[in-house]
């Protein structure tokens, strides 16, 4: 009988019942590993993996014939040396996290424009006093970066809030999301900077997009802007944007992706002023949604897989997506 | 010359000009004040006062024909008492706050079911450590109270976000938005609240509100629902809520409004676990776009006055909205 590695590290007991059923119904049999390291040893039993961090797993499988990342970001896997098996099928689960990204870009931007941190330190000592001045997503000039699932819900939520919100992606050419005023290329991201409110990054790390907010475009923002970056710490230039919030040059960032995580004790991000910092935690695997997404974009594939067709949801190893 | 007394002290420059000329263009003189005890000993002078906090000026305003109250909740001016003309016009401004205060609800919900104050704590202590288990808007049962401009534009934002949204208001027979999924009488709370997972609670203050989350009440909602009121904080039985978190019979809280404000140092409420005290600042007139429509609606009655038109934005003082 053909045989699946899954990771279980994220999954409720239901949904592991849901695998194997559905597996099973398949013709295959599923094991269950805590982490990748577990599955090493035993890989060549098994021809699909599926879960993540899983460069020891593809290292060492030279008969695995398809690798199902339960993540989005698929940056570790991009280089042809991590592939034992070259012929290996890869997808991944961008899709799944757009709902719980979106739902935390709306957190963190309301705290920034309501300056809700500053209320709370009051509130922590008691003191019972509110900001001097606070802004609205209703109005609010947005720019996205990356219009991906994380930044079409994005867009969805802010735009029924009332904001006006502009996309910016690599290839115009393809359809948007009605959320999304307008479309441009990244070559236009210059031209828009200046009359952006919030400006909201939600790009994969690639080539493409390592240092894309760089420090002449973020002196290119208002003083009273702000930057919300959920995508990957790569994709700007944090010395560049540590200088503009210390000189007031920007109004305030959240930042869930940093450059390194977790980030150093003595990381001067830690002392920065008007930062809302969050441990890499926007898309974490705990909401419930997300799981089911998961698993079930997995399942989909499975049968697409026993019935020899082409697999949903493959990036592009060379365009990093 | 007619003339108006108006509080300026959440007026930009710019709004005050506004004000100037449309009372100018029909044949009104206005005179600006930074608190009504100001008003007080030139009160005969003016037959409108525009602003809030007006107690003095009804009591001593014998001439007053209209007070147009900048705010939206009317509780200090329902009784006969306090009228020195018993024929003075009422207006006020609810309908501007709902943009501002639904903007709240929003980020304190989402604050409380993505936990963010635990993740903020251990941020500020450098620790790189998420929850456990957080939540989604997505697919959450939410019921609101009070379903005029507050409730309205909250019910709208919750469901573009993928809630379940049902309403609660005292005549059901009233026309409601699209955004309430359905539309209940208060008597039918308590069958309601045993699949609430958020109860939202915008109710002004009168006295078929008052208690009106009763301990009772509380002890019906799930273990895991959490309860956000930005209406006036005699709605909740404080008391009750206080031994709920306390006992973990309820998830979380987010209190824009308590009893008494501002909360005295020695208050439990402080020490509460889960609650979210903010300062009752979710209606903040710091808001641009809130300071505009409350002068757009006053400008809209001063023509109707002019004109000798009946008013708009007049509430009962009988009902108490």
């Amino acid at each position: 009988m053909k045989k699946i590695a899954v990771m279980d590290d994220f999954l409720t007991s239901a949904l592991k019942q849901c695998i194997g059923d559905a597996a099973a119904r398949l013709g295959f049999f599923v094991d269950y590993f805590s982490c990748a390291e577990e599955v090493v040893p035993v890989v060549d039993q098994y021809e699909i993996f599926f879960g993540h961090d899983a460069l020891p797993v593809l290292q060492a499988g030279q008969n695995l014939r398809w690798f199902a990342c339960s993540f989005a970001g698929i940056e570790p896997y991009l280089s042809d040396g991590v592939w034992a098996n070259p012929n290996c099928l890869f997808t991944n689960s961008a899709g799944a996290y757009g709902v719980t990204i979106s739902e935390h870009v709306l957190m963190v931007l309301l705290m920034l424009l309501r300056r809700m941190p500053e209320c709370q330190k009051w509130m922590a000592n008691r003191t019972w006093r509110s900001a001097e001045q606070i802004r609205s997503v209703y109005g609010l000039r947005v720019t996205i970066v990356g219009m991906g699932d994380v930044g079409t819900q994005t867009a969805r939520r802010l735009k029924a809030m009332g904001a006006a919100v502009r996309g910016v992606r690599r290839n115009v050419r393809r359809g948007a999301d009605p959320a999304f005023d307008a479309v441009y290329a990244v070559g236009e991201l210059d031209r828009l900077l200046p009359d952006t409110d919030a400006l909201i990054l939600c790009v994969p790390a690639t080539g493409e997009t390592a240092g894309l907010l760089s420090r002449p475009r973020i002196e290119l923002l208002p003083d009273d802007a702000y930057v919300v970056n959920v995508g990957r710490g790569s994709a700007l230039d944090q010395e560049a944007l540590i200088d503009a919030l210390r000189g007031h040059r920007l109004a305030g960032a959240a930042l869930d992706v940093m450059s390194p995580e977790p980030l150093p004790l003595d990381h001067p991000l830690w002392r920065t002023p008007n930062v809302l910092l969050t441990p890499h935690c926007s898309g974490d695997m705990t909401l419930g949604y997300t799981k089911e997404r998961v698993v079930d974009m997995f399942l989909e594939n499975l049968a697409r897989y026993a019935a020899g067709e082409p697999l949903l949801h493959a990036p592009s190893r060379r365009r990093g997506y």
